[in-house]
């Protein structure tokens, strides 16, 4: 074989692979952890203790309420309410696709879903269990989680960490496949029309998948518990900063404490964008045009036009993908006691 | 044919009936209203409302809040919780099987679903929308609600009424049909157990029917709008009075205004009643064992016995009938502008 042959060949070769990890489809499964293998026991308790009101201390916050999945996997608000009309300071992300993640929260303060799904329960004005206890001893007060826990982890088994286990096995099958775009990327060229292809190229022309990349638009893929971070806003200089109040929020530096981590945000997943309005760490824009002009300036100090924008918006919207049915669950009755603890 | 014969025949079909009144299945559909008849468009529709919590005014409350279909179609709390953590006086009746009641709360100060659908919305305690206005306001501000609405209702059909109409729809397919007793009444004498038909007899020898009766064990068939009403307590003399404050609430004199009505209240389908703790108006009672002896006491002034009262919740567990499946709906996305009202 020639050289040149050769070098053609492996041109080829290489052109095919970084176009592929530029346009990435989205996985149908999620990789689980090695301790936490996904088996339908799991999701299906995981889906029951997700859905269940009970476990916050007024018996009316579940998982759901701030991730909700009849929606975008949020909760159409600026920022969480959780227990007693009580807001926090930032907006709920999506649990659609958060299997993608490498580290969870806009702080990156959680490594796995397992992690993750402790936190809310006991974050006073989120769920608002005094400590994990009290939580497990109102499931344990439920007769009726005895049979699914023995299901998916065995004999005296009802405790917190197998509870977010199953909550994480649960939202690992929380995957939105087979949008658009991916239809796109696997080879319909039909599956984009004109305007969202001219907003495809423009996104990468931009730069957009500088941070938004790979198969979630979140960023490189990357070992659990190394978080891919951003500066947000890297640039300050304009009056979307002010008006949006984007650098109050200190980001990962008020979990580190480390001062080059102020305002450094976990960056987002692009997936099912248009259906998670409002935007932003402290979901302080409303629409995703304004979100889209405001990142090309804060990000790419860009100007974008009208039309730009518009394209882009277009494309985003080819990231909607198909949201999986899902059957409500039974939750078990509390017999006979009152469990609510506020 | 001679008299005595016919006697016979007509005295044994006389007692059939008197048989069939007594011990009723429940019917696996439920009546519609002449101008609202049930179809699937609706059906789907008011599925959406009836789980969309933008239907109040901070987003986090919506009917499936309170009257959780994924249980026993209330919310295990006492009183529920409303927008901003507030509390009313009294514990949400399940949805399940409200089809089968003549008039709807528990002072009957609505007819039929579609009136009652309305009124949890724009109470201020509970869904707090200033208005129905600003209910449909929200409803018309997310595009994905247009085409839903045209499929049950024609064009430009998005308003308070056919929202109430499609979710009243929905209520209707929320019967609980199959369980034990019924099975048992349709002649499967093992569908209960010794104890559970001990129960049953003790039940009716009691005079728990006389109020309880019919299909749903809330009372005779009646005319909607017609409400069958008791006064609860009728004995007032004894301990639990006082001790679960239950002459406070005046019942449905506090809708009337008059004396007449003081602490009458709908009687309660006693359907599902394992799966609807805690108990009574004001949710005041933890335990179903409990609320059996003060219902003996408060309205028969009888004490009951252990054993009699185990006899009686072991029957009233053999009214937990079949809940259908759900299949979770979608509910369309706020896109592109901020739908929360507070």
């Amino acid at each position: 074989m020639k050289k040149s042959i050769l070098i053609a060949i492996l041109g080829g070769f290489i052109s095919t692979q970084v176009s592929a990890n530029t346009w990435q489809a989205l996985p149908t499964t999620a990789p689980a952890p090695a301790d936490n293998p996904t088996t339908a026991a799991k999701v299906e308790l995981g889906k029951m203790l997700y859905m269940d009101p009970r476990l916050s201390s007024t018996g009316t916050v579940s998982c759901n309420s701030c991730h909700n999945v009849m929606e975008g996997g949020d909760d159409s608000r600026a920022v969480s309410m959780g227990v007693k009309g009580q807001t926090g300071g930032r907006s709920a992300p999506t649990v659609w696709n958060a299997a993608f993640y490498s580290v969870q929260f806009w702080d990156g303060r959680a490594n796995l879903l397992e992690d993750q799904a402790k936190g809310p329960i006991t974050n006073p004005i989120e769920m608002g269990m005094k400590d994990h206890d009290q939580a497990m001893g109102v499931i344990k007060s439920i007769p009726g989680y005895k049979a699914p826990f023995e299901k998916a982890f065995g004999k005296d088994s009802v405790n917190i960490v197998n509870a977010a286990k199953a909550i994480a096995a649960f939202e690992r099958t929380l995957i939105t496949p087979n949008s658009a775009y991916d239809r796109f990327v696997k080879g319909d060229k039909k599956a984009l029309n004109k305007q969202q292809q001219k907003g495809m190229n423009k996104f990468a022309e931009l730069g957009c998948n500088s941070c938004h990349s790979g198969a979630a638009f979140n960023g490189p893929k990357m070992e659990t518990g190394t978080g891919f971070f951003q500066k947000f806003p890297t640039f300050a200089n304009n009056s979307f900063v002010e008006k949006y109040k984007l650098t109050d929020d200190k980001g990962r530096a008020e979990v580190t404490g480390k001062k080059e981590d102020t305002n450094m945000f976990r960056v987002p997943t692009l997936r099912n964008i248009s259906d998670t309005a409002p935007y932003f760490h402290n979901g302080s824009v409303a629409t995703l045009d304004e979100a889209v002009r405001i990142m090309a300036k804060a990000q790419l100090n860009r100007d974008l036009s009208a039309q730009d924008t518009k394209d882009i918006v277009a494309f985003l919207g080819a990231l909607g993908g198909e949201y999986p049915e899902i059957t409500m669950p039974r939750l078990p009755a509390s017999k006979g006691s009152t469990v609510i603890a506020d």
